[in-house]
């Protein structure tokens, strides 16, 4: 454990998929080793988890507000907090966590209100401490790599962003069939306002922001329950934006495209190129400059640049896929994380992690194409 | 030309591109024989197209009203005229023919106005005359299979249509550098009121339209006159669809997409599965049914549906390409003529090519667009 | 008529799809009109195939000879024959039409042995006639683009060839269900020697000499006659090549993998950077350069060299298929022969259409295959 | 460590690429871990590794002969070792291990002779132990599927192999240029006498093995060492191959083929279908079936058989990557070997890894490929 950061988790108890996630991605690089939890609503699954985990029963607890308050007064207590628990309970922990002075990684969607948001940024701002939101998708290489490229003027000033994630799997009525994921997604208690916009709509928003740097100026959105049968929540979602910098942006959500699974794609046209990128082919970047043959730039070749080629981990032509986009975000929160623990400052650089703003402007994002669909599908401002 | 048709032409003079175009489609199965033609508005330059061409000197015509009287005035006189002139042109045209009892084939968009093409569709029937809009893409073999799939209920009620036209050659200021092509569709007085939607963004609606048989409740256009300095008109178009069946469309078209050609796209989503066909790849037909391996059908194979395999001329693998659309159109159009001519009833099979209510409806989807974007982007009734 | 050539045809009877690949591929420019015929071994068939061409029946003829005859004897007599029969008819024909001073363009394989080819290859060159064999797949702009970038020296010394042509139609017993291809290319008396080298792996050397320049030195070939029962001809075959400059050659044909339709695909390695095209998706080029993002180059961008963007004629794009593979062919057959007639001299550029000398090279390809593998795949040396 | 495996390695220091995927592997469902090891040859760089990996120093070795005594003395000795160094070292290390009753896992090539890996197959079996050779592409979930589909009859029998590993890193003389991975593979004393085969070649016959469960018959092989100037040993090679059951294959490896960077590719063509799937897009498998639209099936949908499916951890289009075909591996291999423990008998799906027969087979092949060629590319048998 020496030099390791200490971390404990809310939500995650075994049998979930993203738990397992998150702790695959927190100790990929050896940075970081869980040792307290609190997986679950019912005690004995957090029990039986920390069991199967070999974790000291003492530091498994019944709530958040027990876990938070005992490891914050342990000498050998947790560096930060993992947040896996459904969206409506992510505030409250995380809001316990930061009030002891502990780090914060979080699921994303951050909250269920803006207000919630704003308030956990506002505290973690005040408290110095540093809060990742796990929108894992822009910690891949190529995504950076387009990031940096449109940082770099390679494509010109934007004009144009589509962008779209389409999915299949709630196009029938599976919410009554007893899969995990529907049940709670479908449930605004659990989800929050919406479930499409909330599950995947804000990966397209937070995807194109961190790529492109483009802040919304104003949205018009269309919202559907399709698929099931009266569905209280979103299923399918059409949003136009407008950025400040004149630009046009068409995202586009769905649960009921039957035949897609994850393909995130998003597509960045400038006036001198463009750029695209699809979460399933997650390896490669597509590249178009005017007049020149279209390229296809594959991670871990010799022109990435640096910033970019320093998040692969394997030869190009080895797949690096959804495991190691999370390993990359927790790779920069844990580096970023120790290097304060050992007293250095940090630089934006460290920081380039999906943070505590990115979270509240993802919150925002599905409460304005939630009213913007409510209200008749009018265009409505983001700020 | 025994039991041939005989055919002239408005516009398409000698070294325009889709002058040949359609002249190719016309002949390609040895169905019909250019005869007259007043192919320019410069009689000069239609006598050397004429000369080039091999027709008789005498059925070269100073103007379309002249060609008109004197072909319907032959006893060998011209069975349909084709007009490949300038969008602004169309209407005068086609008029002009349809009063001279003679049948029409017209090029997108019909025309420049929602009262012309009423006009245009009111004679036409009126006369009992044929009037083909050349909608080429709807009129290949793949999309031919997706309506069919459709009509037969292979992917369930449709809920979300996602379709795009990008193109990238207006980028930059080509209006200055002497392209043939971009000076006039910049031009408000040979356009109309759209450069974009009216090139580009009518083949979107038409094929969407063709494959789903959807029709449109209303629409909220967003479009922006991207790319070169002050340009009069669009070049980029987001449009968000409402349909009478309660489904939604997403469209976009773009002439400042760089990197892409004419890869229109339509992918249409029902309860049951999906379709997705592209115009660079037009030989295939993507197709998804749930909980199934994606589906490539392969034109040529022996399950596509009859009517679809009617339509392809080569064998699976040899490619199809736009020549052959425009074959297809030019195949149906010739052999209802021909059977009319003939005295035999026509079925609507015979009548499955783009005709004037497509063409009408064209014009009024680009006229919606151009009214729902100008008051704000908001949502205008199709009607 | 005016300037135009005049061609007769040998085989491809009206319903036969070659022969009217060869019409539209001969007349796709309005350079050549058809005007005489000895379509099939069956008068009747080809006195029905003249009616429906529109032809003179007196310039319908029931074998090749007298029509060789004739039309030498006429004023208006043909300026070239196609010969479109079956593979074992091809040499008869073609020397009756030599003998007689008239130019041709036959299918491939040109014959059906060495020595036959090697005598038409003489004669063609003693009589000082044009004598083309339609190797479509070389004519496609992509094809030229990428023979032009070797010459250019764009991707170095080339060391590895690795092409293929796999095809699924012959997998099961079609011989036997009647359809109109498998009978005569499954019999030795009307294929020759072989059914899949000589049908497409034909194809494959073609394209590749026609890219690289490279000459065979030896090659070792393992051909197998799988699928069906008792098959006396190749349905599958594997080809090691050895070329004079030292390089290596992989190529495969196979007719019994399932779900290939036309693939054939030459990818070229060379030391500073590769090739690839595939005749199904004949638009595209793809490069690579070492250490570079690879590239895919569309035909009718600005960036083909400008010998092989004279050979598009639709925008980008627009697909372009098969039947404008055998225009491009007949395109520059036609316009040598025209330009020859006028008494002007031919440059090699005005040459550079598959000739009797690629016809020749063809069927010792396959004829070195065969004795190659009947002698238990040893190498064998091609010249 | 509660029912933990304890695994110590031989090779691998800290900064070697394939030492860290191994570990990763073998960890990366926590049922085992790292106690003790001999990282190189040089000591100071085993005991550094060691401190970085946080292990008792008493079990950080200077020779594998030590290591293998030692653990074997020890109560909480390694349940096995992992060896992760040159070629040519393996068998030494691996004889050691499995002398002292320690099951192995090794990488390929498994020896550099036939003699010795036929030694270490048969110590193995003596001792009854695990052995495992980390031909990691066979263990991807899609190879496992096309597997299955094989063994159910899904494509019928099959007649033809096509496959192929060509990669473009050493095409230029980067042995000069102090890169990591190519001086010891071009060295015969480190990598054996093959480069090319041996590192990949390899890699495309075991695939293939496992998949068709095809045995060679004889094999016909050309390598070449093209690239940089005057290398030892081949950089390129071609093999055909005959299989027992009449079936022919064709296999193609390649180190000079630019633009290529690890996209093995195997494909299956039987009586009734076929299969393909690629190194570089492993989350999919194509299917074709004679008459039917080719399919791609995406894994973790419903479609894959059991067996596949279970060896999936990610939801439908989250990739899954290299790490994971290594965790397949090591899973497997881990499970085995608790369950041996546990003194459970191990059934053959619990040994559904690739083993000591497979490593044999791997050794044979190189040898016949380079024996064949240095005979001038003769056939030679397999056993």
């Amino acid at each position: 454990m020496r030099g390791k950061l200490r971390y404990g988790m809310v939500g995650g108890a075994s049998g979930s998929f993203i738990g397992d996630v998150h702790r695959k991605g927190a100790e990929f690089d050896r940075q970081a080793v869980l040792v307290a939890g609190c997986f679950s609503r019912s005690y004995e699954r957090t029990l039986a988890t920390g069991e199967e985990l070999e974790l000291d029963p003492e530091r498994l607890y019944r709530d958040h507000n027990e876990m938070a308050e005992k490891e914050a007064a342990r000498e050998d207590g947790i560096d930060y907090v993992i947040i896996a628990s459904p969206n409506s309970a992510h505030y409250a922990a995380a809001k316990a966590f930061l009030e002891q002075g502990i780090h914060v990684v979080c699921d994303k969607p951050m909250t269920v209100t803006v207000e919630e948001a704003e308030e956990l940024a506002e505290l973690a701002a005040k408290k110095g401490l540093l809060f990742c939101v796990t929108y894992c998708y822009s910690q891949c290489p190529a995504v950076k790599q387009a990031q940096l490229m449109v940082k770099n003027g390679d494509i010109g000033d934007i004009k144009v962003v589509v962008a779209e994630y389409p999915m299949g799997w709630l196009v029938g009525p599976v919410e009554h069939e007893g899969t995990d994921e529907a049940p709670w997604r479908m449930n605004p208690k659990h989800a929050g306002i919406s479930n499409c916009v909330g599950d995947i709509g804000t990966h397209v928003e937070h995807t194109v922001s961190y790529i492109t740097g483009l802040e919304i100026e104003e949205l018009c959105a269309r919202l559907d329950n399709f698929g099931g049968d009266n569905r209280p929540l979103d299923t399918n979602a059409h949003v136009l934006v407008k950025y400040k910098n004149g630009a046009v942006g068409n995202y586009w959500c769905s649960q009921v495209a039957v035949g897609h699974d994850n393909p995130l794609t998003v597509r960045i046209y400038g006036t001198k190129g463009s750029l695209a990128w699809c979460q399933e082919d997650p390896n490669y970047l597509q590249v178009a400059k005017v007049d020149e043959p279209t390229q296809t730039m594959r991670r871990g070749n010799p022109y990435f640049y640096p910033e970019a080629a320093q998040m692969t981990r394997l030869a190009a032509g080895h797949s690096e896929g959804y495991y190691e986009m999370f390993a990359n975000t927790y790779r920069k929160f844990n580096s970023a994380l120790l290097k304060l623990k050992e007293g250095r400052e940090l630089t934006p650089e460290d920081l380039d992690f999906p943070d505590v703003k990115a979270g509240l402007q993802g919150v925002k994002f599905i409460h304005r194409c939630v009213e913007s669909s409510k209200q008749g599908s009018v265009w409505v401002k983001f700020d």
